[in-house]
């Protein structure tokens, strides 16, 4: 039995990685895909992260990893299906049968891309519908692309995809962008960017590849077509918690409820990074949320000793 | 009037202005000490900053300060006296006279090494007493020093000092240290260093140069003298609000009342950092504070827009 099983390989599952094998915790990571990072994995460039001006999103995670490596964590591969609180035991069951045992759990398995939900969203995945502007825009150079959202990752993708594309459609719903002011300013400078207000996207359509979209003004009756060979979706996000919500409680979007200490309602498992309620999901608070879960983690530990 | 006036350079001070000058806010740094990096300046080496392993103190500061350089952050230099809340403006006073006014404040002057009230204590400051081992250890190479205290801090003192100093007492008044149990680990196996458990330091003793110390052990009447040329206290921090106590809302060790959100019980005043109430005081977290603080303080002033 491990002192700790961390689920997750992010900022937050690294942080909590870093700090663990300093406090001298056994532990491992239990992460499903092959590499670490998260999202951050998937972000063309971080600028906000103190200390690390300017940097890759791949050169980021590489670091992250790395740092959690020499220190000597210990990493599974896996997806994880089910948890288990007995008590003084928690048990991580994975999609390939195994099954971890340990004293306590950090759960940091971050939030992925909301989809809208449409026609054609579906089948044109990977065809010219994505979720990361950073991972996909290179494949659409010199072409028409429509970015879905109004948020600071859609304003962001926006502005990436006009350095390269032909022409950059900002649809958004409302009447006023959510992203901070200063990624406003840059979008509305963009000469190939257009904002197309208070619309919502209704269907994405093609033959092999996309070719196009389709949008509804609010309040209107007729639909307006786009032609675009690339549609970014980016809606928001969604916590990847369903395995857990029977066992822990969960606020209305799905977020695991966990304050700045990251206990949630179980004794001994604890919620770090996108994953738990929070006000502001950036890398920076997934790392501080590692070190104040494996904070909690010890000291939940020293008093069950 | 600015958007945001931040009160210190420390990582909280610093990654609000990478945060504030990425949202586009017109904001200032006001911060006594000529570097930035705060106690990170102090620290020998960071080993838990996630993607920087192993690295100095002072190259951490640098980067961190160059990074808000970078982002056209404008730093002034002074010592805050007082700070005045006039509703919408906040007014911010230094001790040259200036003063300087805001929309909103973000108070992240951290905190600073707690006294131990004994007699020469004070006399012999920089002369054999020092608080930070990392920045004054070289002075006492093959010498005899002592390290009072028992956290983290203390005992990571006394592990840095063992390296180079012929023999490391630690002065301890409870039988068993607070220090994380790698670092205890670390210090057991330290054959120059000894714990002298129960008991408290009374007097620093000395001609020029501190000479010994005198300490008693719990309980008993006698004291005991101890030749050391060196004496490190390492007992804790004080939080620097003591010009903010009479306008903001403290807990009783003067910490700024302040959540995640970092909101202080006067609106568009925010604390980011070691200067507020929190479980977890580390570089991590306060680079967290920075960005909430922003956030925070964004929301503040879209709401009286």
């Amino acid at each position: 039995m491990y002192d700790l099983i961390i689920v997750g390989a992010g900022p937050a599952g690294l942080s909590a990685a870093v700090y663990g094998r300093r406090a001298g915790l056994d532990l491992i990571v239990i992460e499903q895909k092959p590499m670490g990072g998260g999202q951050v994995l998937d972000t063309y460039e971080v600028d906000n992260y103190l200390g690390l001006p300017g940097i890759n999103g791949f050169d980021l995670a590489q670091k992250f990893r790395s740092h959690a490596d020499g220190l000597g964590a210990v990493f599974k591969s896996g997806r994880v299906t089910a948890v288990r609180d007995e008590g003084e035991k928690k048990v991580v069951e994975t999609a390939d049968g195994k099954s971890y045992e340990a004293r306590t759990l950090i759960l940091a398995g971050g939030a992925e891309h909301a989809k809208l939900d449409v026609p054609g969203e579906e089948a044109y995945r990977g065809q010219g519908v994505s979720y990361c502007a950073t991972c996909d825009g290179a494949f659409f150079k010199k072409r028409d692309v429509a970015v879905v959202g109004g948020g600071d990752v859609a304003v962001e993708d926006a502005v990436y995809l006009s350095r390269f594309c032909r022409k950059v459609y900002l649809i958004h719903r409302r009447d006023s962008l959510r992203a901070a002011k200063s990624l406003q300013d840059k979008l509305f400078s963009c000469e190939n960017a257009e904002v197309i207000w208070n619309s919502t996207l209704q269907e994405i359509r093609g033959s092999d590849l996309v070719e196009g979209i389709c949008i509804r003004e609010k309040g209107g009756e007729t639909e307006r077509k786009l032609a675009v060979d690339g549609v970014f979706i980016a809606v928001g996000m969604r916590p990847k918690t369903e395995h857990y919500r029977e066992l822990i409680a969960c606020d209305e979007g799905g977020y695991l409820i966990a304050g700045e200490d990251c206990a949630t309602s179980v004794p001994g498992i604890f919620a770090a990074g996108d994953i738990r309620t929070k006000a502001l999901r950036q890398i920076v608070t997934a790392v501080s949320d590692g070190a104040c879960a494996v904070a909690s983690a010890e000291k939940y530990l020293i008093s069950r000793q």
